[in-house]
Formats: structure tokens, C-alpha cells, sequence
């Protein structure tokens, strides 16, 4: 899987459709990585990134003291991956090693890319005025990478408890919308 | 099609996915429809919504001033009113009535439930430290309302200039998560 680096001012057609993400941060020699469903795009360029990690996760304290990230998106290939890290706390297990993920060095931030991902955000916390209410964070993604095989990935949305949507097709419709 | 109430404690699997909304609110006797990508849950019970209502959109006068909206979930037979809804402004166009769309009146809010949508979340704005920055309000589903006919709902989800995936089958995975 050869990436290519991504416009960031098309960032924003990988997430606005909700998929699954794999937040990678590393904290201290340690990194770790959690599934999150709790996102959306806030602006196109920069592209920022709002998203909700709990203070119940072992990634909080990372993202707080590091204040970087990697949102990494899965596919349907990767739905035990997925489930595995969103089954286990980072505090016991590595789940790169367990759950066959791949750390790859970022260019901008500390932590990893995976490297079976179809894509790749490093991104850096950028306001946490909602951080204490509501764990709520605003990343601006520095760095984008993309797999260009990938045309229409069958990504992964999470309906709750065990279900999950994977992605169809994708239809063309005369929107002028960006 | 009959809607029932449906539990609160549930909402967060309907969005998500995240599927492309439609986002209604009344302000001086006039009801308005705008189509929205950028929303995340930000909390299980009461559930809290986040989205990005742009200042150009005619629909944030009416959200800031009402401070209630109802977001709207259709499905792809509603494609082409979704992109319309995107390609119009409400300064100029009833919407509902270009569209083919039905308003039904909401039980806790001003603003109107769209009939032809499987589901309705009546919301009000509950949080906007965010607003002036970027234009993101936090808000809290008062009441819902759900088709139970509709299983598997085939949610339209934005990829950017036109296309949109849609939801394909959905997968049962042993997720110990909420």
C-alpha cells in the first residue's frame, strides 16, 4: 500500500460520512490506539476536527499532555481490529502487537499512522474551551495521507451495541455543494 | 407511516452512522429546511448533539434566535429533495413546498418534524461557547421519534461535490461497547 500525501482542502469528504475512526496517540514511549464514532468536521481549510474521547479512556491523558494525534480510518477488512481496540484498554494490552495493527512514523506529530489504514490525519489539539464539560476537543489535521487505490471504501459505521453499517455504494447527484 | 416515541437512551445509534440530516426550525411564522453534514453526539443520556450551522445559512438567524431546531433523517427516496434543500436558501424558496416535503408540528418545539422522514429529533441549544468561533452549537434532544418499520435504514452519507454513499448492509460484530 503506496500513500500519497492528501490535499487538506479535501479532508473533509473523508469524514463528513461518519465512519469509524482508530485514534492513534503516543505518551511517554507509549503508544495506543482507540476506536471513536464521535466526530465531525468544523472548517474545510484548515481542516478541524471536532471529537469527544472520554476521561474513562487511557488515550485522554495522552491527548491532554500531548496534545497530538492520528485519526487513522478502517475498513471492513479491519472490523476485528476495530472491535478488539474498542474491547480493551491500552492501560493492559498493546493493541498494535494484538491486534495486528502497524505503527508507522507520522511526519508531523509524535504519534503513529497505522499502516493498514486507508487513510492517515495527523492532527494537533487546537482549542479546549469544551474539554471539561463534555471531552471535547478541536484537532487541526496538519498532514493528510491517502491510499489512491481506494476509491469507494467500505468503511464502517457504528450503529451501537455490536452493529455496525458498512458503507454501499456511492451515488452522484447534482449537488453544488463543495 | 407511523412514528413512535422512541427512548432517548437509543438516539446516539441513529447518528452515529453519520448520515446526512435534515435540519428544520420555525422563526417568525416561517419554517426552513437545510441540509447538514457536520454533527457528532457528544453525550449518550440526554443526548447531545454538536453541529456547524454556517452564518451564510438562513436557517442560523432562526436557530440563534429560537434556539430549538428538529433534526431530520431521511433516507435515499429523499435524495433529490436533500440536494435541492442543499442548492436553495429559504430567503427565496419554500422549501417544503418545492421539495415534497411535509411539516407536522413537533411536541416541545416551534420548529416542524419533517413527515417523510424515518426519524425526528427534537432539539434545543443547550451550549454556544463555540458559536462565534465556529459557528457550533451544542444541542439536547428533548423528545424523538422513530418509523419502527424502518430496520435498516439506507441513510445518505456526503462525501463532498455531488456524491454520497449509501448505507450499505449492516454487520454484527462481539463489541462490548455501548
Amino acid at each position: 500500500m503506496a500513500k500519497r500525501a492528501y490535499p487538506l482542502s479535501k479532508v473533509y469528504g473523508l469524514l463528513e460520512p461518519g465512519p469509524v475512526l482508530l485514534l492513534t496517540t503516543a505518551h511517554r514511549g507509549h503508544a495506543n490506539v482507540m476506536a471513536m464514532s464521535w466526530h465531525t468536521m468544523m472548517e474545510f481549510e484548515p481542516p478541524l476536527v471536532g471529537c469527544v474521547v472520554s476521561g474513562r479512556d487511557f488515550s485522554f491523558a495522552a491527548l491532554t499532555a500531548t496534545r497530538q494525534c492520528v485519526l487513522n480510518i478502517p475498513t471492513v477488512e479491519l472490523q476485528l481490529a476495530v472491535v478488539g481496540c474498542g474491547n480493551s484498554s491500552g492501560r493492559r494490552v498493546d493493541k498494535f502487537e494484538r491486534f495486528g495493527l502497524t505503527p508507522v512514523p507520522a511526519s508531523t506529530v509524535d504519534a503513529p499512522l497505522i499502516a493498514e489504514c486507508y487513510a492517515n490525519l495527523e492532527c494537533r489539539v487546537v482549542d479546549t474551551r469544551l474539554m471539561n464539560r463534555y471531552n471535547f476537543f478541536v484537532l487541526e489535521v496538519q498532514q493528510a495521507w491517502l491510499d489512491p487505490s481506494c476509491k469507494d471504501p467500505r468503511t464502517l459505521h457504528h450503529r451501537g451495541r455490536g452493529a455496525f453499517m458498512v458503507a454501499g455504494e456511492t451515488i452522484k447527484l447534482p449537488s453544488k455543494a463543495k
